[in-house]
């Protein structure tokens, strides 16, 4: 198919698609004539994944192209491939805070009490130590103003849950598919079912508080919710 | 304190903090000479309540200044604060993808099976319809491409996690506080436990991924990760 065809197909406007050729997200076409090209399925399917990672991830070009990146090499192993796409999506910043210390130390501890397999400069432990950070300065969640958490049981429970989740998801990456499609489980499945994930999070706590706080509704205010 | 002394006691610049006294996100002190203001307590933890928002929640200064409003209207009774905060966080967006309607049947479905009590217009029902249109595209997690979905049990165990953890998360919202007092819990909890909980659920699918398609490292791997 044309660009227009691939347009067509993918919902994506013909500039937007020029602009991924460009930056080199979107691979290019088998040139049949001057300035025009055909595309195929490929072609398709790597445009929503962009907008899978653009759209409902909310990443930047540049950080979707970071991704991607580890999508497209093959030098990445599959069984690490969640970890380093995952690390893409989350932007490195710098953290000078004395806390922060204290609380990557408590997540060291959380990873050795579950037997997680995390690399340990996998990214995602100092985002994990930001929160507990935030949790320290609120005195939340059972974390101390020390940066400690002496109360870790809905960190731990919130764990267990995870590994489940996990485990059910993990089931979903077609064993015997290529590397790439594979790959594209990864990343997509990453992404969306974080998305699906923190909405559901979301009205599980709209619905708790409602319960808590307003346990017995009268007939108008059901409605009304 | 002077604005020197809420700089020193919040870690955020003097320039900051008068932008956010410019913005309205903050209080004004009390005026104490011309061109000097005392601050207190009230103001040291509203600067950490911005700064949780804005760093870790990733929340524009526009969006910030939504949830705070939320926080800050009496108006908004406790029970519904959560489901206003979270829409708050939420960057309203038009949807006119037909798929997007289907994957709201789905999510109607899923909030009735659960008896989930989550307003009719809460915005996280279309960003939860948002992730089903693409696991619908890439027939992922049980979606087909005709945006339902006919495999729901990860869902419904995600539903059944979530509810667990819910109702841990809200029961650290004092109940005898003053209404901003819980006001900030259930804003900061928001923020700040979902970005622990997806780190969370991140190292957990990189450890379902290792024990999946690396079920036995090597000494040397092990050592490596």
């Amino acid at each position: 198919m044309r660009i227009a065809g691939l347009s067509a197909a993918t919902g994506v406007s013909v500039a937007t698609l020029k602009y991924y050729l460009r930056e080199g997200l979107l691979h290019a076409g088998v040139a049949t004539a001057v300035n025009q090209a055909d595309y195929d399925d490929t072609h398709v399917r790597r445009v929503r994944l962009i907008r899978a990672l653009v759209e409902l991830g909310h990443l930047s070009i540049a950080d979707a192209a970071r991704v991607l990146d580890a999508v497209d090499d093959e030098r990445v192993p599959i069984h690490t491939a969640f970890g380093v796409a995952q690390d893409a999506m989350v932007p490195r910043r710098e953290r000078d805070d004395p806390l922060h210390a204290a609380a990557m130390v408590e997540v060291d501890r959380l990873v050795e009490r579950h037997g997680l397999r995390v690399r340990p400069d996998a990214e995602v432990r100092a985002v994990l130590a930001d929160a507990l950070v935030a949790m320290s300065r609120f005195e939340m969640f059972g974390a101390t103003p020390d940066g400690q958490v002496l109360d870790s049981a809905l960190l731990d429970d919130t764990v267990a849950a995870a590994l489940a989740d996990a485990e059910a998801s993990i089931e979903y990456v077609p064993g015997d598919a290529e590397r790439s499609a594979q790959m594209t489980v990864v990343v997509v499945g990453t992404v969306v079912f974080e998305v699906a994930a923190d909405a559901i999070r979301r009205m599980a706590l709209e619905h708790a508080s409602a319960v808590r706080f307003d346990p017995a509704p009268t007939r108008r205010q059901r409605v009304a919710k």
